[in-house]
């Protein structure tokens, strides 16, 4: 939803930031983490302004049989232009936004996108699928001039529960859901889908699936993948439906071609997720580690156990010390139990003493619910604080990151997986070739964190903050040089592009070197039957 | 491994029917089951011999360079003219076969799988990969003529585990890796795949990928798909080799793409797979049910429960007769719990009371092994012995088929998954359309009986053995129309046409009917793309 249609009784979405402009961190806080980093300016850049763009007018005109569905509100278009990297706050806030899309459509049905298609294809319009907007990787913007006009497609208006099958738990959903109605039209249901990414209120079921989302869960079923149960994509060749099925053995999976498409094949208009039951008994604890070496041997252990807990995070000293979990230098494993038919704390315990046994201390059990809703306090030392004070972190930092990026600031983060062997070189060639760059290219030290998000028995997804100062006027050329280098390390270490950010067109250089070259052959040629025309979301993971 | 190549020390292969030629049932034995059914014949058909086929010499000679890895002997080239489905039995005993390959190639790395390519390529001679040759669905035949010759491509020449990483719990493992060859060479390790599926002794790695075999466990990660962390696949536009990674969320995954192709994009030569700790724990049990409904009611808790069953699988009554796990009219519920990590006797116990609360009865914990090896013999009523009689029966199964075959009965099975709302009906629809179409055609009785094989949070996946009179001298064409009427009750229930069978030849009308057009549109497109010349398996997944 752009923030410049304000809906009755919401809060106001921020065109160029994270979030609700209402959360923004005012001058005064940003100058106090600004002053955190050396090298950064002395006062917040001021919040950008549409009127400030001179946005000329589109390009193309929509006809008057599709014309209810589109806008060309300069302020609308403006919200459209990017997504949420930190990269394109910076081009925001320096006044060179991405190419502004000409007209903004909000299609209610399967059948509009596809008329949308079909006019695009016709004009040769290139269209931008969005669902909240909040790719990371450019995954939502034009770029290039191959195309004369750009739409950019938001299903928003797709945003119902449709069919609940309380029974098989599952749900059809509309694919512009976003996270929080999402899970209030499952609430009645008893029933949960329990995606929870960092931009969960910013996001949607579709943008989930077309990226192949990371959520909740820290091991076992990670990404959204696993929760498909079939999926309905509209391509300007027709609309693929694919059945309702628990499994299936009939060729390759039709969803696994759609899923982390990224708008590039079709857009995904609906799907059957599968769905929980709302837990009922929660357990979690902390446990800190001298050694980060020791940590990651306990988070192997533990992925390689039957014990699978839904949260199973580590965080190394610096991310420790920045979430406020811990500031003694210690690593803090941030680990959750939650099941919807039995008490969770006995596994928690075993959980503890497998990371005890690792030379964790301190792990406690910090809050247990049961199913009364009652809840035990049985904090060690900055057991339960150490857990909140991740969660509260965890969900501001996009916010702060804006914040600091008005500063002058670099502040960003990235995310890969790699195997165990690989994990403790990786980590550490990150940290110090990212950290030599930034100091290279700034005159000052900068920060470089790193937290397992999601773990694997067979390896790891590190997940690193970069805290870094600027170059004025520069912020995301001096960022991409920066990401480069960390890219090259990715490479090097045979770490993936991206664990759960998608591709877009930040992480083409690397996806283009990653992905196989047959592979690369099959998916042009499925793009060029589905997408003659090549409207698509040009650039996006094919050429 | 060809019947009439035998290697030293080892049992001979059939060539015409299933596993080894020594476990056959003789001819006394046939005529006694025989009499099992009625309007079968009076005395089995002979074993056929390959000398009576009359096989012409090959149409195609190998280039001088390729001739050390080809053969045209004619047992090796009858061997591999099909698989081992019902209908290839019947075809085999009936002396009309598919079409003979022309010649057997059997590279020992990927270079010789890529010269055989081009040299296919370049004549327009069909390769059909072979790897145990346990299809039943007419994956590994030839089909048609629009190839001037045929080249059965077997890769059991490619039999060993490469690598092993045992912090990572993965191994490197050649395709044409037989199951028992590839848990012998991991054992060492501590290490298993555990993939069982009924054909383990006669299928391998690169058979299971190709056609997204289903194997051990009937909860949870049910599929190989979910083992194989990379693949390395020969194609005739290059080799694919995507990296080893825990999880990725850069694009479409490259593997899942080859998963399920049944060799009509390339020759997988290779995979690193996920491995566990072999399991030092394991508790079984058996529930009756006087009430099939019951007992689906029950098997849809543990599916939808915390539980995780390694084996749950549901017999129903006349199953569970033929199998020997009860013989009062009781559906039967098979369940088996497996950690590596701590005793799982709670978690039976757990599973055995849900089940009795939906009305099982009789449940007992009947088998449970500690890390000491030691028992506990704690068997209830027809417990212990229904457990071990199902197992015997699973795995003598396709032998008896085949002893079946030669007295002119039709004995065969098929699969499906459907969501849990279609279960009930498919399962009653199959047994009462299936059961009318054979008494019509040939005027007996049959038997349709089914079992639940893997079962999901969101539906289950049927398994149906079908034992009716054939019809002499034409068994695999009435076969065909029960498999047609099948089909079609399939497709109006919404189940997939297979589970874990794969599609093959045998599947295509169904396949054709289930896949969504726009998916097929890129399937073919990237097949075209990269078999370029349409020598791979041809009639598989697309023309």
């Amino acid at each position: 939803m752009a923030g410049t249609t304000p809906q009755p009784h919401s809060r106001t979405r921020s065109w160029w930031g994270w979030g609700w402009e209402d959360a923004h961190p005012d001058d005064a806080e940003c100058t106090a983490m600004g002053a955190l980093i050396p090298g950064t300016l002395a006062r917040p850049l001021p919040v950008p302004r549409v009127r400030d763009l001179g946005i000329a007018g589109p390009a193309v005109e929509a006809p008057r049989s599709l014309a209810h569905l589109v806008t060309d509100d300069p302020g609308d278009r403006a919200a459209h232009a990017m997504g949420k990297a930190y990269r394109d706050v910076v081009r925001a806030l320096r006044g060179r936004p991405g190419r502004i899309p000409d007209l903004v459509a909000r299609p209610t049905d399967d059948r509009e996108v596809a008329d949308l298609l079909e006019w695009a294809g016709e004009r040769r319009v290139a269209v931008v699928p969005y669902g909240g907007g909040s790719s990371v990787s450019g995954g939502v913007e034009y770029r290039g001039d191959a195309h004369g006009a750009v739409m950019s497609l938001d299903l928003t208006a797709m945003g119902r529960v449709l069919e609940v099958d309380a029974e098989g738990r599952a749900a059809r959903i509309q694919a512009g859901t976003l996270g929080p109605s999402l899970e209030d039209q499952l609430r009645p249901h008893g029933l949960t889908l329990r995606h929870f990414p960092q931009s969960f209120e910013f996001s949607t079921l579709g943008g989930w699936l077309a990226t192949r989302a990371g959520g909740h869960y820290a091991t076992g079923r990670t990404h959204i993948d696993d929760f498909a149960q079939s999926m309905r994509v509209v391509t300007p060749a027709g609309t693929s439906s694919s059945w309702r099925l628990p499994a299936s053995g009939a060729g390759p999976s039709p969803d696994r071609l759609f899923l982390g498409s990224e708008g590039a094949l079709g857009v995904i208009t609906e799907a059957w997720v599968r769905l929980q039951a709302r837990p009922r008994h929660k357990a979690s604890a902390s446990v800190a580690f001298a050694r980060f070496d020791d940590a990651l041997r306990a988070v192997r252990a533990l992925a390689q156990s039957d014990l699978s807990p839904a949260n199973c995070r580590l965080l190394d000293a610096g991310e420790a010390a920045l979430s406020g979990a811990a500031r003694d230098g210690s690593a803090v494993l941030v680990l959750g139990f939650e099941s919807a038919d039995e008490p969770v704390t006995a596994r928690l315990d075993r959980a503890v003493a497998l990371a005890r046994s690792h030379g964790g201390r301190s792990g406690a059990t910090v809050g247990a619910s049961g199913a009364s809703g009652a809840s035990r306090a049985d904090a060690g030392p900055g057991g339960d604080a150490a857990v909140s004070a991740w969660r509260s972190a965890f969900l501001r930092m996009p916010y702060l990151r804006d914040g600091l990026a008005r500063m002058g600031a670099v502040a960003e983060t990235f995310e890969t997986a790699a195997t165990w062997d690989r994990i403790p070189g990786l980590i550490e060639a990150v940290r110090t070739e990212v950290g030599a760059a930034a100091l290279k290219a700034t005159g000052h030290p900068a920060t470089v964190n790193c937290r397992l998000t999601h773990v694997y028995p067979d390896g790891a997804a590190p997940y690193f903050t970069v805290l870094a100062a600027g170059r004025d006027g520069d912020e995301d050329a001096l960022w991409d040089d920066l990401k480069a280098v960390a890219v090259e390390v990715l490479h090097r270490h045979g770490a993936t592009v991206t664990h759960h950010h998608a591709v877009g067109r930040d992480h083409r250089p690397g996806y283009d070197r990653q992905r196989p070259e047959p592979f690369a052959l099959a998916l042009r040629a499925a793009k060029a039957a589905l997408d003659p025309h090549g409207i698509l979301n040009p650039g996006v993971l094919v050429d």
